[in-house]
């Protein structure tokens, strides 16, 4: 392992390590519940604009650019704590959802699970 | 939205949705605790994998190939269930844990907090 490696991974410094595409993934979660409630990635400018802010912004690999989620719909993420893995490619956002996280209208994107014969829709 | 898109997010059928890289983010979360363990992707081989054994399974891209989480370790992930995000390319794993899941001998990879001015090791 690198110098730089165990830095990353022992240190108090924070050396974000985006892929080859600029990103690193966010997964938010829900601070009071621990629910887990999108999965979606960061580049620098969203990183920036998310600690900058208080508030969660992703980039949109679809539509190429900065997305502050909720900028819309009023379903703001509050981000109370990130928090950081140890090779500094992953976050976890710690939020208050000022509304549901879904574009669906669900409180998490992750509203089914997986069975042997398919989806079946949590309660 | 395409008639394919709609099923995904609102269907039965399971229709993973693998990035240009062939990768959908797996996040791992500790079945009884909430607290998300690691982060990883997958890909068709690691999600088969995942399905047939009830073990993680994850798609290395460092080392370019399927990883087997614990295999040297002992520390496995037993996949207790899986939730599918609503456009199915981010999966989360509810696992029961055989040891720390994070090589650096943490129970999670997020054993850090993001502050103003650098991180801080979480108690």
């Amino acid at each position: 392992m690198s110098t730089k490696d165990a830095d990353r991974e022992q240190g108090n410094a924070f050396l974000p390590r985006f892929d080859a595409q600029g990103l690193a993934g966010a997964i938010v979660q829900d601070e009071t519940t621990g629910e887990v409630l999108m999965f979606a990635f960061m580049d620098q400018e969203a990183l920036d604009a998310t600690r900058a802010t208080g508030f969660a912004h992703f980039h949109s690999r679809s539509r190429g650019k900065l997305w502050k989620k909720g900028e819309t719909s009023g379903h703001l993420l509050e981000v109370k704590a990130m928090l950081v893995d140890c090779d500094q490619d992953a976050f976890v956002l710690k939020v208050r959802p000022h509304g549901p996280a879904c574009h669906t209208g669900e409180r998490s994107c992750f509203y089914r699970r997986l069975g042997p014969d398919g989806l079946t829709r949590l309660d």
